[in-house]
């Protein structure tokens, strides 16, 4: 009997298994899309994971999501387009028609429907928004108040608070009568659909303390709400940037968090699913902007992601000319000497890149919190040190590669020099540019590369060529 | 009387608000560490958070850390020790001394223990772990038996587990009267903590459904756990990589999720605080390696520093040698014309600079699985086009500004011609670099933009100078 029961399991585990969507699935699914097989397509896409369909969606060519939209006769799971990257979403918004888009949304946590709209353009917003049934609208409207990239377009407004003088008997009886009410049609409208804190409010909604699930459960009936919770939670203000939401999350271990406006008054809740969406959001940010992308345009048209990545190389362009402008100095000393030509880039180059190495652990620390005004100064002392010591070691290197291969110890000097001189100045540039970038309140990640190597080809060229042209001339 | 609970709610709240650390409050604590105030710098730390103190140690210095130390005799907060940098923890290992750290690490969760033990040193981990009571350290050994970045290093052993014979009222009470055993001081032992999910299991343990807290909290007593479970959950192998485990949470919005053996047995929860910190684990392995830093080394002293960072300057200089080589075949020419000299940086920088924005693209959107066979070739092209615009539109206005400075026609079609020539090579290489390191097992962040820039100045120095060569002469 035991038998049966365990293999009764094991049906039960691989019944309902949700296939992953491996390559040899999209791979399937794409042949299918190709010989516009739209039942075959309907089969394998109805099984898999909502997530796993937005991937999928923004793996195909506009071709193949108009097989894939019409194979499901225009009908898509709401979760699957929350999940949706933003121009992604954009193709769909047009291919779906808005009032579909608007009956999609208002099903949506506000959470969800709010970080929606807010990445589409200001006409389909409107037009959305008007179709979606007043209730939802209000509350999504004032989700969109909030600033962009604040804790109030984060939060789910949908909190489940109880008063002090509850106890725990009370505060289950009544999430059971709301979930009773809900069953039977009643918007109870006030209960988010998973939580994992309640929070204890005071008569005029100021959260005094909150009680994990898993504490409440362990608790018996009698006990006050008040004797198990925790009052040493930390409160989010509404326009906090969702950057110190996340950073508080990460730093103390949180699963939600509340958030309270200007009064102090509870207004919403903040769920780690968020948060960790907010992170990646971030994070991709500052790879971006150093790697000199506006933001990741993997799914954007041709035309869009050229012009994005345009203004950035017309920066680099015009550093470029002020490092020939540079050289352009020394036109005589090349003549004469034309080994310099054939060196000088090898100077600039290892500058740029021990400066990106000293610049990229500075703009990190600083993202993280870990740079302060209490050891920004010795941070920069030790990166000079760094620069100095590497420094010293590869203008040996070169100096030696320079003299063997012009035989001349002259040559190899003047590079040695101008080495130790760069990595100095490459060690102290990639530390102090974004430290004065961050106190004048410009993001470090998005302008530090930019004048590094302006800093480092200027510095590599002119030292290199201003020692050659005084040294051996 | 509401007046009075009212103001007496604040009183709480205001009361036990923990204060964060603001750089005013770190200011502060800074003076009174540099004084030798112990008793200042005890009432000051005392009241901040855990993870405060934690950032609060890292910003010190070694002569700052021992002053905190001794304010506290030595005794520190097991919960401040997991927070901290692995290097600022192997510098305090040393002053607190293995006898108190195995006292510390018995206190923690198996999950903290394992981290904490496995960044230490072999030598202080066999100390350690001999130093552990026995029961505890089977756990830690088990835990640290599993590969390096799995999850079995990553999962927690406690796990709230439930027959499917059981309904909500039972799981209730046996959750209660654990909670009860664990006050009159038995050892329970196998529940956590903090949890958020229970798993149902069949007789041989394995998992067959798992419910979040806030529907079993919603349920009444009689219903069968089975009712309200979810099987359509995702089993983590325990050898599965933490990187992919971060993936699956992030895409499915989970808050925790079981962890099974070979046999498919549930033996571990992997709950989502622990997988923030490997989602910043990660992306900083990815900013790191694209930066040329192997690792985050801000804590790290100036000896570990400059030989980490030694190896990749060694393999640019390398790189850098062989563009000279490339540029020393071509002396006669610009012997002849030196404004090659002046100009032929710009083609080489411009050509690094496009590569490094589509590779940056790239290697994020395959650490996130936002690349994969279906779309690969359709970025490729999309890449070599965009380089091709922008190849153009440069060539354009570096061709006018070579034509206008040196004030020669043909000077300026050379650099314009040399310009196209190296953006589409820029795009090609920037997307088909990662790929091929990609599919060969080898992380694209950490070698990628060495390939990039060694083949965009190798073809920006040749195209540049060969045609100068063929067409100026």
């Amino acid at each position: 009997m035991t038998a049966t029961a365990d293999e009764q399991g094991e049906d039960i585990a691989a019944e309902d298994a949700v296939p992953e969507l491996e390559s040899g699935l999209e791979e399937e699914i794409v042949l299918a899309i190709e010989a516009g097989n739209l039942g075959g397509v309907r089969d394998l896409v109805a099984q898999l994971h909502y997530a796993d369909v937005a991937d999928l969606l923004e793996h195909l060519d506009a071709d193949g999501r108009d097989t894939l939209i019409e194979a499901f006769q225009g009908v898509l799971d709401p979760d699957v387009f929350s999940e949706l990257d933003e121009s992604v979403r954009d193709d769909l918004v047009e291919k779906l028609g808005v009032a579909y888009v608007a009956s999609v949304v208002s099903e949506m946590d506000t959470d969800d429907a709010v970080q929606v709209i807010e990445e589409l353009e200001e006409h389909e917003q409107k037009q959305i928004l008007d179709a979606i049934p007043v209730g939802d609208r209000t509350l999504i409207e004032e989700g969109l108040a909030y600033p962009e990239d604040s804790a109030g377009r984060l939060m789910q407004r949908e909190v489940m608070t109880v008063p002090e003088f509850w106890n725990v008997g009370e505060t289950i009886d009544f999430l059971r009568q709301q979930a009773d009410a809900e069953e039977a049609g009643e918007d109870s409208g006030s209960l988010p659909d998973l939580f994992y804190d309640i929070f204890v409010v005071d008569p005029s909604h100021k959260p005094v303390g909150s009680v994990a699930l898993s504490r409440l459960l362990r608790s018996r009936r009698p006990v006050p709400i008040t004797d198990i919770m925790s009052s040493e939670m930390k409160l989010v203000q509404v326009a906090d940037d969702q950057e110190d939401v996340a950073y508080l999350f990460g730093q103390r271990d949180l699963v939600s968090a509340p958030v309270v406006d200007a009064a102090g008054r509870l207004v919403g809740v903040i769920t780690v699913d968020d948060v960790v969406d907010v992170i990646h959001e971030e994070h991709e940010e500052d790879i971006m902007r150093l790697g000199g992308v506006r933001e990741d345009d993997l799914y954007e048209a041709v035309g869009d992601t050229t012009r994005a990545r345009f203004s950035w190389l017309l920066l680099n362009l015009g550093t470029a000319i002020l490092a020939s402008v540079i050289i352009g100095f020394f036109q005589g000393t090349i003549e004469q000497i034309v080994a310099l030509a054939v060196l000088m880039p090898i100077v600039a180059s290892m500058g740029g890149n021990a400066g990106t190495q000293t610049l990229t652990v500075t703009v990190r620390a600083l993202a993280m919190k870990d740079l302060t005004a209490t050891n920004a100064m010795r941070v920069v002392g030790k990166e000079v040190l760094v620069g100095s010591i590497n420094g010293v070691v590869f203008a040996l290197l070169t100096g030696i590669v320079a003299w063997v291969w012009f035989d001349s110890q002259l040559l190899g000097l003047v590079i040695a020099l101008a080495m130790i001189i760069n990595m100095v100045i490459a060690g102290l540039a990639g530390t102090t540019i974004p430290l004065i970038l961050e106190r004048n309140g410009i993001d470090p990640a998005v302008a530090s590369s930019v004048f590094l190597t302006t800093i480092t080809d200027v510095v590599g060229f002119a030292a290199f060529l201003g020692l050659a042209a005084w040294i051996l001339l």
